[in-house]
């Protein structure tokens, strides 16, 4: 497997980690969604510090509204994360 | 780093090995997605293997119509992938 194919390996590996753990296992609840972004991005955790930040994060990724996050709302949330992150290293890169 | 962020990383790292070959260094030409593709991407590859078909592509993958497949879109793309690949390891699962 190239290094990009072991990426989105990982990437699937990690969300199933987390999703079995309880309720339905294809899908990520509120805890298990904490449980993930603190253990695997802590870089970002490190902004999310208050139970109301966290609340707000979890109500914008859940976009059919059942209060639990599914794989196709994961990525959803990776990518905003991924496309934050080439920002701010583009943009370190000018200076 | 965790595995996560290594994973976010790698794919930043891997768009810009490429984009920057030729023209904007911030941008995929054709050319540059299709050498991508063939080499971090084998597996997915393999299923487009005529030039009409990769055309398509990238006629798809570039929404605002400049020829070119900027870092956004590129990440609509591999988010894409990944949710194929998830579903056919959902499925292989309950077989």
């Amino acid at each position: 497997m190239s290094d990009l194919e072991n990426c989105l390996n990982t990437i699937i590996h990690i969300f199933h980690k987390y999703s079995e753990r309880e309720g339905d296992k294809n899908t990520l609840t509120k805890r298990e969604l904490k449980e993930l972004l603190t253990h695997e991005l802590p870089s970002f955790t490190q902004h999310v510090k208050d139970q109301s930040s966290f609340d707000s994060l979890m109500e914008g990724l859940d976009t059919d509204g059942d209060a639990e996050c599914d794989f196709q709302e994961f990525m959803t949330f990776i990518t905003m994360v991924t496309i934050c992150c080439h920002e701010f290293f583009e943009h370190h890169e000018d200076e």
